[in-house]
């Protein structure tokens, strides 16, 4: 951890939580990972909506929106830009899977100052050996147990790629190690279904909604990797780093794509001004 | 957290972890629950053994045998009798799911002294519908990642029932939400292969050691949850509880078995006191 991270706990200014928290001990527990720009929580309303929808299916009380966003605000401070994290857990609790009898859930919230590096041009990816975790009822989440990311981040940077493309063990294309993955194919933008596994991420429901609102004709459905490494046009989104072309998938290489363009187009108009300039 | 429970983070006494864990942040890491008895950690070497095969697949430094035993007695004291809890993550970090550059491990042990509570003389059983996560990559171990077994606890706790049967999406058992799952048909000792999701138990390891030396044979397979309503023997092993037998499976009764009993004679003779007495 760095010294200039700040974080507060439950409100309070502080470096440390209990052991027995159920965060730690399970991954019980959800986080968002977000992007301050211009002294405000960019897309503050989709990354609430997610974790409200996290809550409901881990059965955790969803902080009030004023509360995250007036914590935001403090830990940020003079910074107009940084990266903000908040991890929700379970909290404190007795011994054992079963959540009940847990005490108070655990808030806590860090900001990172500065803006992101700037991504390369366009990303060398690799297919991931690590599979991603099926399980439909965590699906789409953010919740804290990622240790299938981690692994396969741990690949990439062995081997010196930008990112890497995760499947299931059957061979569907579920995201990139931290991002969403998107294709085109015949004038049809397409992205992995995530019913199984993935997460739903917010830079991924505001492409859906600029393609929609361009009149592309989009589908969440299932891809195979072959059917990745045919696409016309390939390109990756997160909440911090917008939209990121690919420059190359295990070798093979993607025509630089026009449609792509509109869509990082339609995204700075949204406020996104790191999505790939074409 | 109970006021008696006692923690030592990296050796000394404290009862805080950084917010930056990446235990907290991703479930990056492992733990191990496991009986003091008599003044000793039974089955230490099975604990060890599994956690050194954790160590290996996410890349984490194994810490010292020795170390680990020592700080284990610290914790006991005076106690004969007690649970200890191991939670080893791979320690604050950078954000970002890459562990590259992570400090220091962090390895967290408590003692939570006192027998367990006597089980039920037979457990009440439901099937969960919370699926168990599949992913090959780190079935078997036991790691932070373990929503699933938390929300499958849930379950349990609010239809009253003692245990619950997890499985995989495609509906092939995995194990119970705390324990493994054994029955008997035709005379054939059958337990979930674990190739694709749960928990290698310790326990789980020493019934098929015992059965072996019984001449019963034995089958790590796959077993529908149809299937394992139709099975003549079923029983649920934990490090912790032993062996305990299987009074119903939603409202499915499998008769008492003689071959169990067989099975927690010699779990006993091992030294295992609380494997249900037939």
């Amino acid at each position: 951890m760095n010294a200039d991270d700040r974080w507060l706990v439950n409100g309070a200014p502080l470096a440390a939580i209990s052991p027995g928290d159920r965060g730690l001990a399970y991954g019980d527990g959800l986080f968002e990972t977000m992007a301050w720009r211009d002294g405000a929580l960019r897309f503050a309303e989709r990354h609430l909506q997610r974790l409200a929808r996290g809550c409901r299916r881990l059965g955790l009380p969803l902080p009030a929106a004023e509360l995250l966003l007036g914590e935001a605000a403090s830990l940020a401070g003079q910074h107009g830009c940084g990266t903000l994290k908040l991890i929700l857990s379970r909290g404190p609790g007795r011994r054992g899977y079963a959540p009940a009898g847990a005490a108070q859930p655990t808030r806590a919230m860090a900001f990172y100052p500065g803006r992101p590096a700037a991504p390369a041009p366009a990303l060398r990816l690799g297919l991931c050996r690590t599979p991603a975790s099926i399980n439909p009822v965590l699906a789409g989440l953010k919740t804290l147990n990622r240790l299938d990311n981690v692994l396969a981040a741990a690949e990439i940077g062995d081997r010196g790629l930008d990112e890497g493309i995760m499947c299931t063990p059957d061979g569907m294309v579920v995201g990139a190690t931290a991002a969403n993955v998107f294709a085109f194919r015949e004038g049809v933008l397409l992205t992995p279904e995530l019913s199984r596994a993935g997460i739903a991420g917010t830079m991924r429901g505001l492409v859906l909604d600029c393609a929609a609102a361009l009149g592309i004709s989009c589908r969440e459905t299932r891809i195979s990797t072959e059917e990745l490494l045919q696409m016309d046009e390939l390109f990756l989104t997160n909440a911090l780093t917008g939209l990121r072309r690919v420059a190359s998938l295990e070798g093979h290489l993607p025509p630089d794509g026009e449609l792509t363009c509109r869509v990082a187009q339609a995204l700075r108009e949204r406020g996104v001004a790191e999505a790939d300039p074409c």
